[in-house]
C-alpha cells in the first residue's frame, strides 16, 4: 500500500513510521520535521551488503553515497552495517571523520576537488580518491610528494551510457562535466599517465551512469564497457587494474505505482555478468564497489508539515499552504519531482481532494506537489510527504531565512533527534 | 560597459569592485566569495528614497525586500538610508531585530506565517503585518486578543496583473497562492471582515505583480486596479483605506544588453498616476510603500571563483570547472538564469572562448552558465560572475555539505567580511 514498509496506519487512523504515531512526532518536535526510520535504513544497508556477499563473495564493498543524506549518525549506521562511504566534498569527509568513520573505507568523488580538499583526503588516509581530470592528477601528485604519501586512486571514466528511470542511451562520447572519455583516447592516456605518476597508485576505475534507474540492463551494459576498457588497458600497458567502481543510481519508489528492481536481483545479475565478462576477456574478476545513496535512505524518510490555510480558487485549483516548502524540499521546483502526499491524521480516509501543496516561501514556484489527491484537509491538519529521506535535508537551504527542520530518527516505537533544526541564533550566527 | 558602475578594470587588467582588486579579494578571503559594493547598495537606496520624496513627498516609504539578501549589516545599511524593511519569515524578522532595526518600519509578508511568527511580529511591534488569508486573520486576532495588543495590517490582494520582464498579462482571477482575489468578491469580504475584527486595525492593501519587470506600465495598471478597489471599499463600507503597498519586482541588469528603467522614472510615473487616479476616484492620495529588493543589491554584487579544470569535449563544449556552483548560486539550475561571466585576472582580454561553467557538486545539472563567452581561461584563473548580489547568498544551501561562501563588503578601496563563510564546524554543528 505504501511506498515503504516502515509506514503504517494505527488504530486512531494516524500514519505511523517505525511504529511511532506521526501525530506524536509533530507534537513533540514541531513541524516541519524530517523523520527517518532507522530499521528501514538498516534493512536497506543489509540488503545491499548481503546481496554483494552472496553474489560476489568478499570481493566487493558497498559504499553509501552520503550526498543523499549526510550527517554523523548516518555515517555511524553505515559503519555498523559494514559499508564504506562515498563522499564528495571536504564537508562530507569532515562529517565522516567526526563520526569516527574508518577513512580507508572512504571513496572521495567530485569533478573539481580543491587543493584543500585533496590535502585533507591525503592527510586522513582516504581509501580511494576518484580522480576526475588531468589537472587533478597533477595536483594530487604534488600534494602526495609534499606529504611523502602515496594516494590510491580510481579514474572516473565516461562509459558512454546515460540512464534515467526507464530509459538509457548509449551516448558514445558523453557530454558530461565528469571524467575521461574512452572514445577519444583520453581515458587511456589518463590511465597511462596515472600509472607513470610517482606518488599515485591507480587501483582501478569508476563510472556512474545516472540516477533513479529502474532497469538492470544499463548497469550491465556499463559494466561491459568498463571491462572492455580494462582489457584494453591491460593490452596497452601490461597493467591489470584490480578495481571497478560501478557507481550508483538505483531507483526508489516515490509513488506506490513504481516498481524498482530488488537489490538482490540487481546484484545477482550484475555480479554474474562482471564475472562472465572478465573471464571472457582474460581478466581476473575485479574488486567491485557499488554506491547506493537514494536507495538506502529515500523511502525510509518522510516530512511532516502543518496545514496553515486551504485556499480554493474556483474552477482553477485549491492551494493547501504548509509551514515548509522549497527551503526544506527543493526537488519540486528543481525537477518537478512527484511525491505521494497524505493527511497523516486522516490516513484511513479516502483521498478525494485534488490540491496543490504550496510552501511558505515568498515565491510562486514554491510548491511541493500539484494536482495531487489527498484526504479532505483543513488548517491544523498534518500533511506527510513520503519518500523524502534522500536529497531533501541535503539540498535544504535557509531561503527566506527559514530554518532547516530537525531530522528525527525513529526505531520501533522510539524517536530521537539526529540533526537539530536551525534556531534563529543559527541563522544569524555568521552575520557580523 | 559593465552591468554596474561599481565594476572597473585596473592597470593590471584586473577586475575591480568598489576600487578593490578582485585578485586581492580572492587572495585575502579565498574563493568562492561573494563580494558586494557598499556604495552601489547605498546609491540604490538613495535613488529610491529620493525618488519617492521628490515625486510623492513624505507620503511614502521605501521598504527593502530583505529576501533578496538578508543579513544584519544589510539591515543596518537600510536603516541608515532611511528605508523600511520587508521581511517574510521569523528568521528575517529576527535578523532585523538583532541588527537594531526599528520594528515599526517593518512590513511582515508571507502566504503562511506560523502562529509563532505572528506572535513574534505582534510582540515586537512590527509596523504592518500583511495578512494573506482568512485563517491568518483569525489567528492574528486571537494572538492580539491574548496579548492585549492591536496589529496594524494590510491585506494582500490579487490585482489580476502578472508581469515578468517585458510582458505582463491581465489574468483577471489570478492563479496564485498569495492573497485575496478581487473578482470573486473575496477581497471585499476580507476587508469587511478585517474592519469588523476587534484586535486588528486595517490600514490598507498590498499587491505584488511579479519580478524582474522592465516596464512601468504593469505597475501603473496594478495601481489603477488597486485604487479602483479602494474606491469600491469606500463605497461599500464607508471606510477609506489609507495605505497602498505596491510591492516590488523592479528589473535589474543581469546582462549589459539589458536596460531596466531608472528608479526615478518609475517613481515619477507611478506616483503621478496614483495621485491622478485617487483624485478621479474621490480618494485622498494614499500613503504608499514600494518594495525593491533585487534592484537594491543585485547588480552591486559579484561572486569570485577559482578555475579548477578546463575540459574540452571536442565538437561539443568546453567545461570550465569552478570551486562553487549550485550550492552558492542555484539560480541557473532553478531558472536557467543568465549571467555575465568573465575572467577577473584577464579583464582586458577579448572574450573569445565559448564555455560552460560547471560547479563542483556531484550533479550534471550543476552549471552556472552555458555557451557563455569569456576570456581564454586556464586552471588557477579567477572567474567573476556578475550581478549575484540578490538571491544567491539568500538561496544558498549546503548541498554536498559544501560550506556557503563568506560575503565581503567593499567600499572605495576597503573590504570587510559581513557574513562569515560556513566552517566545517558549522556544517556538523547540529549533527548529534
Amino acid at each position: 500500500m505504501f511506498v515503504s514498509d516502515c509506514l503504517n496506519i494505527n488504530a486512531n487512523g494516524h500514519l505511523t513510521i517505525g511504529n511511532v504515531d506521526t501525530m506524536e512526532l509533530a507534537k513533540q518536535y514541531g513541524t516541519p520535521v524530517y523523520v527517518i526510520d532507522e530499521q528501514a535504513v538498516r534493512n536497506n544497508c543489509k540488503a545491499f551488503v548481503s546481496s554483494m556477499k552472496e553474489n560476489y563473495g568478499e570481493n566487493g564493498l558497498v559504499l553509501y553515497a552520503s550526498k543523499a543524506f549526510c550527517c554523523k549518525e548516518m555515517c555511524r549506521i553505515c559503519n555498523e552495517e559494514g559499508m564504506g562511504l562515498d563522499v564528495v566534498s571536504g564537508g562530507e569527509l569532515y562529517t565522516a571523520i567526526s563520526a569516527g568513520f574508518p577513512t580507508e573505507k572512504i571513496c572521495f568523488h567530485g569533478n573539481n576537488k580543491t587543493v584543500q580538499e585533496l590535502t585533507m583526503a591525503v592527510e586522513n588516509g582516504v581509501g580511494r580518491i576518484v580522480v576526475d581530470n588531468i589537472e587533478e592528477l597533477g595536483r594530487l601528485d604534488s600534494i602526495c610528494k609534499e606529504k611523502n604519501l602515496k594516494a590510491n586512486i580510481l579514474l572516473r571514466i565516461k562509459p558512454g551510457v546515460e540512464a534515467h528511470t526507464h530509459e538509457f542511451i548509449r551516448t558514445g562520447q558523453i557530454d558530461s562535466k565528469f571524467g575521461f572519455a574512452i572514445e577519444t583516447g583520453e581515458a587511456l592516456d589518463a590511465v597511462k599517465k596515472a600509472i607513470a605518476t610517482e606518488n599515485i597508485n591507480i587501483t582501478g576505475l569508476h563510472c556512474h551512469i545516472g540516477s533513479q534507474i529502474f532497469d538492470i540492463d544499463p548497469f550491465v551494459f556499463a559494466a561491459k564497457v568498463m571491462l572492455d576498457f580494462m582489457a584494453l588497458v591491460k593490452k596497452e600497458t601490461g597493467t591489470e587494474l584490480k578495481e571497478l567502481n560501478l557507481g550508483g543510481g538505483f531507483g526508489i519508489k516515490y509513488l506506490s505505482t513504481e516498481n524498482p528492481p530488488a537489490f538482490f536481483d540487481y546484484m545477482n545479475t550484475v555480479a554474474g555478468k562482471v564475472k562472465e565478462y572478465a573471464k571472457e576477456l582474460g581478466l581476473n574478476s575485479p574488486f567491485i564497489f557499488i554506491e547506493p545513496g537514494r536507495s538506502i535512505v529515500g523511502a525510509a524518510g518522510i516530512t511532516l508539515y502543518t496545514v496553515g490555510s486551504v485556499k480554493e480558487i474556483p474552477n482553477i485549483r485549491t492551494y493547501v499552504a504548509i509551514d515548509g516548502g522549497m527551503f526544506d524540499n527543493p526537488r519540486y521546483i528543481l525537477y518537478q519531482s512527484k511525491y505521494e502526499i497524505m493527511c497523516a491524521n486522516k490516513a484511513n480516509e479516502p483521498k478525494d481532494m485534488c490540491v496543490t501543496v504550496a510552501g511558505k516561501c515568498c515565491e510562486s514556484g514554491d510548491l511541493i506537489g500539484e494536482h495531487t489527491m489527498i484526504q479532505q484537509v483543513e488548517p491544523g491538519d498534518i500533511l506527510a510527504v513520503l519518500s523524502t529521506g534522500a536529497y531533501n535535508f541535503s539540498m535544504a537551504s535557509n531561503y527566506n531565512r527559514n530554518g532547516r527542520p530537525p531530522v528525527v530518527m525513529v526505531n520501533n516505537g522510539e524517536s530521537r533527534i539526529i540533526v537539530k533544526g536551525d534556531s534563529y541564533e543559527d541563522l544569524v550566527r555568521n552575520d557580523i
